[in-house]
């Protein structure tokens, strides 16, 4: 059954589905072997059918619920009032009270939650093979990674058992699932969903990030959660998700990294994938020009290896101390040992971030877009077992930077390796630019498909 | 001779007065026994007589010189190209190739610059006794800290050797003094005018400031000078300086902290002044309601004894290493005292100020303007030389917050105590509010004025 937002509505406007048609299929999914790994907790399916059987009678208002019908899955850093938070991590659960506002938002729209999804515990990972819950079965090819750290969001989304998934986003996990598991991952610059009611990485910029099958769908479920939250202290006083700006009436112009900046860690395979997607884009009434990607990739140690990851040690640092038995080890060892980094480095990373984006204004003046692979290489479970801080590190080259930038970014696929795994690119740009990347990333698919 | 802005733009316009008088008159003034402490350089004299002359014979373009014949000085952090800059530490000193973008401002507007002046090292410290090159000397009664750091600054202007004064602030720099010394300053909210060319305190909240005679024309000075620079990463992108909130049609609310909230640190005479403030400020058409404080208090600690103060070792902590005899030791300590804070706690500094602001939105939204004592006390010299941590941190209680909030203030005149020292007010409000703040300080000014 296709559960694409798009698709369900017509359905549902049709009469040729109900919500609960949606919901009986989908839980009867959820046991199934592509669903290995995907889930660490669902929903009472009582309540599932008995909120699908509401909206059947509410046929009427589709209108209203912009999201009507729309079955959703949930990180598990994300808080669903009564439902257990673990963060991939069991000593740390706890029974939420409130249920984040984007998730309540899209449950007063109309859509459906389902379950809370498997990630890289605290959400410190690209990989999705850091948790205890097991590993969410890559759709396509079982002995490579689903990517991290929302792994089970995008694989929910790739294998038909969500409409649309809620993922978070720091350093790239609302995107690298969406490269291994060919679906699109769409991350609005940080401020636009509200943070409460969820598990920080790092709360300076932390956004949460939405999982779709089709590239559009991403853009319109944003579109209807996207707001101003006047009781989260992060979220900007002058939000506004509907300021975009409007497309240039010219041809887009769209940057790409010059060739010697671009890492594909060995693999000639993603190196022509990459360039033929390019290609492809070419194709299309856009101009390309290679630019210089440095300024993008010189904050990418503060992520892993700097220290950004302290703000990691505030969410979590205490709980680990008082657990210290709890907690993945490469987890624990990167958020402990945070603890090196001084304050001063704090703000030594806090004006270096600063003056790229200031050194980056004139870039987005010339540049509509920037596209980048999602990832350099397609890993297997194997290759990040044997050097995990690598493949992590390696896996966030394209993706690190975004969000301390305050960039938007839609992750969608562009081709499959011999192996079988989807292989993706990236748009990224500006907040206010997220209707731009959204058709662009529409028309590279567009020509992606043609022969 | 009174240098105050309008006094002598008007004196100028009738003819009374050229700009070459006034620099001869405040030439002959700097050797005087006032001037003891003030000054850490002077400006060649030939080159002030020459741009005095310069302007003397562009009088006709007085409409498009807005700060036409004003002398001042600049405090010795700010960098004016050819001169010195120390930080009031000789060791430190260099010699700047360019000046600061306000300070630049003002000399394109037809203002004289005549110095550099005395201040708390490495503007740190909030008493003006903290530099090598004297302690710039109380204009009405010696015994008495001139406050700080921006002390010169404000002594300069007492004095009459400067029109308007280029000071700085960070912790209360700007507004300290202005009470020791009985002067007006003014501070902007962080970011309006550029942070080039200046030797950092906090880079992350640090604003130039001015000092002035009357209250209204540190605004005036302010208009001419604030603005965007696209080369300063912390400009803000939206900064304009001109969109401010129209003053309500209704009587002004004025917020003013609890009784039990307020500090005079045993001073009996300083505690009845403030409530002969509240008075005359009652007698006029605004109301004027008790309010918690402790929101805005509770970030003080960061200042002067929490993470805040690692930004001064990113500053200044390399130089003071390779230097390991120079830096005023109170000074040196709390730099290099700051480097027990780690990251984490500076991510948590940031939260916390994050939050508080939030909290404060209804507090602005009900009320236009908080008043507050500028100083809780006023020192002597000995006092401090007694006990300079918590002597520094009393002057601050008032202060500290002002900036991590993002808030305007502008410091005035209230009464003399008994021992002839001046003790001030201030008024703070969010940024885009300096129109607001400087019409009460005038309207304020006026009622202290009368019998």
């Amino acid at each position: 059954m296709n559960l694409a937002p798009r698709h369900l509505r017509a359905a549902y406007r049709s009469g040729v589905l109900k919500p609960s048609d949606v919901v009986a299929h989908v839980l009867s999914r959820l046991g199934d072997a592509d669903q290995s790994g995907v889930w660490i907790s669902t929903a009472n399916p009582e309540s599932v059918v008995a909120a699908a059987r509401g909206l059947d009678a509410r046929l009427g208002e589709i209108d209203q619920l912009p999201l009507y019908g729309l079955v959703f899955s949930v990180k598990d850093c994300i808080d669903v009032a009564g439902e257990q938070t673990t963060s991939a991590c069991p000593e740390f659960a706890y029974v939420a009270r409130e249920t984040s506002p984007a998730v309540a938002d899209a449950v007063a729209a109309g859509a459906i939650y389902v379950g809370k999804t498997n990630m890289d515990q605290f959400a410190t990972g690209l990989v999705g093979v850091r948790s205890p819950y097991g590993i969410a079965r890559n759709p396509h090819n079982p002995a490579y990674i689903p990517g991290g750290s929302s792994s089970g969001a995008a694989v929910s989304v790739a294998t038909g058992t969500s409409s649309f998934a809620f993922g978070t986003d720091t350093g790239g996990s609302g995107r690298v699932p969406a490269s291994y598991c060919g679906v699109t991952g769409f991350k609005p610059a940080p401020g636009a969903f509200s943070q409460r009611g969820m598990v920080y990485a790092c709360r300076s910029f932390d956004t949460i990030s939405l999982y779709t099958r089709e590239p559009g769908d991403g853009y319109d479920v944003y579109r209807v959660l996207a707001r101003r939250d006047p009781e989260d202290c992060f979220s900007p006083i002058d939000f506004d998700g509907w300021k975009e700006q409007a497309a240039p009436s010219r041809p887009l112009r769209i940057a790409t990294p010059r060739a010697d900046q671009l890492k594909f860690f060995g693999n000639e395979e993603t190196e022509r994938l990459f360039a033929s997607g390019l290609r492809k884009l070419q194709q299309l009434d856009m101009s390309i020009a290679s630019a210089d990607f440095s300024p993008f990739t010189s904050i990418n140690d503060l992520m892993f290896f700097g220290s950004f990851l302290a703000e990691r040690d505030v969410s979590v640092g205490e709980f680990l101390d008082a657990n210290p038995d709890a907690g993945v080890k490469v987890v624990r060892d990167l958020v402990i040992g945070s603890r090196k980094f001084t304050a001063a480095e704090a703000y030594r990373a806090l004006y270096e971030v600063k003056e790229v984006q200031r050194s980056l204004r004139d870039f987005w003046q010339v540049h509509d877009a920037l596209v980048v692979p999602t990832v350099g290489t397609v890993l297997r479970i194997d290759d990040v077992a044997r050097d995990p801080l690598t493949a992590n590190f390696n896996n966030g080259y394209y993706t690190n930077y975004a969000n301390p930038l305050g960039l938007a970014a839609i992750a969608v696929p562009n081709a499959i390796t011999g192996a079988g795994v989807p292989y993706g690119v990236t748009f990224l740009a500006p907040a206010g630019r997220e209707r731009l990347l959204t058709d662009l990333a529409c028309a590279f698919m567009g020509a992606v498909a043609q022969p």
